[in-house]
């Protein structure tokens, strides 16, 4: 059992972790948003996880630092200069950083690099999402990164092989590219398929979210895991044992 | 048992027309090709069905008008004036003409349009189709006459209302469009998916093609359902008994 | 706007409906219960929907006779005597009974029975449904539903031509035979597809429910339509404009 | 380019081998059947492909063994004494030996070994096949191959592990089984999915096969891998790169 303290509580995340750390049978240890005090926070907490906004994350990592902490940063949105923070507080404390934090997600990830790498460029790669008639832009986040687990695993660049928006004359499919499809409707939570096909055969590697929950899920699955880790910085992989 | 001659009989249509006649235990009339006398055919034919190309169709329904003899006409890139050409013929003779002979298809196109129109425009629509990687368009002929099925049961126009290629920021989707997205890879046939997605459900409608034999079979199915009919113009509704 | 009286209100489908009024902007008139005066309750509705148990079922259709009210019956493990008091009371006040109040389900099952009677037994007819874990029978209810619908598309009789639990030396499929196969596994609220497989093509007909409210939506859409109706029995068809 | 000599060549399995060998542009050394000389199709050949019958196996494995020559063994229907029989010449050369010569199927058990080992068994197995209305038996052989990957990945036994045939009341999924069902229809060669289920989130490894040419292709690719491998017995992971 591991008391977790969650920053930025008050959204609809904060919310979703509540929830999953009981069903976890962790402890909560509570919450701070903007404003809060983040080291008492901290102090009270074994790890924390933070869904919050890229601004507070210096102050956070420096709370974190100093109280011996590791912490899961699912924030969105980071630059460079934020990488380079959590790089120099991963060299005192345990850091898992991620752009999802579903563990089907990144197992897929894993089973398409594993894929793309192990069949040939016979096999052609497309990726196709749908989404909620609200998303604003296409593909998504997730669909990206299953494109850069194929493109790791094929050891091409992805920005350099991919096709997206295919409309009017297209002209043949480009040997070894990766194309990404967006569908919109209704309220889908997320579904993803990555799809490997070549003369007569195919294999489509798909993952469906019911909703939101399977991302506090993963987060406080995370948080558990990293408790017991040494100073570093983690993936998902090493949740699911994948490194 | 119908005789049912071939125009267009050299090309890969042709031949798996003769394979689709052997198998539904019609006979078959023999076939005709640009420089060959059409009219003879004709004349040792039920019913003819022609794969050819839209130049020699004026010729051919002059000679099926002359004998009396019903025609299924499956060539694609038809103008207006070959479309007035086909009105004219069919005062005189039963004409089918239509761009996908598969039965599979036509009867997707109309269980489309019937969910549609029941359906209220919270139920978006969305259309995603996978074809081989040597196809140089999208959406697919197939897919666009799928989009006209759904067009037609909710009474709008499919040119005012389509969504495709999306790509990058799109903004939220627009309520009553009907979207496109276009998959390529490997040898796939041709595989044809229509979803409705409300909110908190979704209806998926697909149709598979393994080869291009079914359209064969369909024509030849087609043609020995005209071969009973009167003077007139008929699509694949009334091989389905749809009309 | 209608006020919408619940019979059956305490339970998880109470709730559900309470929540689906207010999202139809409908008025919610009430609840009433085991023990609770449902006279009171059906004076103050202009329509009631019901999901409690059957044995209430009689005193519930006596009072809504009596005050002239129509009613959704969503109620399920109906027995014969049930059935019979139903058509009495239709022939007094609308009454709407069905087994499923999800408009996709039943839109579904429309499109199945059309394909079904249209397509011929060269084209076989396979059900698959995925459950969460915790589902004790198969098939589902409603993939009974969908092969009820197949059934009746081709004037067959479902009990005499169906098989399920394929397992061991099965020998080939039986022409005209209607096939059922039960997945189970996590959280899933119900998938169920109806596949209609002939030679080198197939169409997949496929329902996919995120979550329970669909049935609590679709029975308040069905008592919005109910009170503008005269005496009768109805099914979910009416809502859809399928009759 | 590699002379690949084909046991059992006049079969559909024989046919599409030759087809295999030329697209592939490796040489055809010939084929020998029942009653032919073993021997001296051997000698003209690099390697052996053989998907006749285990009668003969033990002469062709000592043909092989006499010539030093490699054998890819696609028979199917091996017993215990079989097995022996291929230790036994596998310490003097290479011989491949596998249930399923298709690329894209030994690649997808892979993945589910993967996902199977590193999800917990909060993640339920099911497996879904579907083959063309012929077929006499279920589960398929790939889906029990498939199977026995997921049991490997869980380290359980499959034999004591499954669920299949599910029809009436079946109680509640048991924790940790693995799932079958089978659909038959059409003209399908043969689709598997294994799905894996957990709360709110799935993963779907799907295979599609258009037609039989796939097995064919592969034990060529096999036969071309296996001719520059010293003596030992492998299965196809080792084509795929995965040992």
């Amino acid at each position: 059992m591991t008391a977790i303290g969650i920053i930025g509580s008050k959204g609809r995340m904060g919310q979703a972790l509540v929830a999953a750390i009981a069903e976890a049978e962790h402890a909560h240890a509570g919450g701070a948003d903007q404003g809060d005090d983040v080291a008492a926070l901290v102090g009270a907490s074994d790890v924390l996880v933070d869904f919050s906004s890229p601004k507070a994350l210096q102050a956070t990592l420096d709370a974190c630092v100093a109280a011996g902490k590791p912490i899961v940063i699912g924030t969105t949105g980071l630059e460079d200069a934020h990488h380079a923070a959590i790089d120099a507080a991963a060299t005192n404390i345990p850091v898992l950083q991620t752009g999802n934090t579903s563990l089907g997600v990144n197992m897929l990830a894993a089973l398409v690099e594993q894929a793309a790498g192990r069949l040939g460029d016979d096999w052609d790669i497309e990726i196709v999402e749908m989404h909620h008639r609200h998303k604003v832009d296409a593909p998504s986040g997730t669909a990206k990164l299953l494109g850069e687990a194929a493109a790791r695993g094929r050891e091409i660049d992805l920005a350099n092989n991919s096709e997206s928006g295919r409309d009017g004359i297209t002209g043949a499919r480009k040997k070894g590219a990766i194309g990404f499809a967006a569908l919109r409707g209704g309220s889908v939570a997320g579904d993803h398929t990555v799809i490997l096909a070549s003369d007569e055969e195919r294999i489509e590697l798909t993952h469906r979210a019911e909703n939101r929950m399977i991302f506090a899920r993963g987060a406080v699955k995370a948080a558990g895991w990293l408790a017991g880790q040494s100073a570093g910085r983690y993936g998902m992989d090493g949740v699911l044992g994948l490194q």
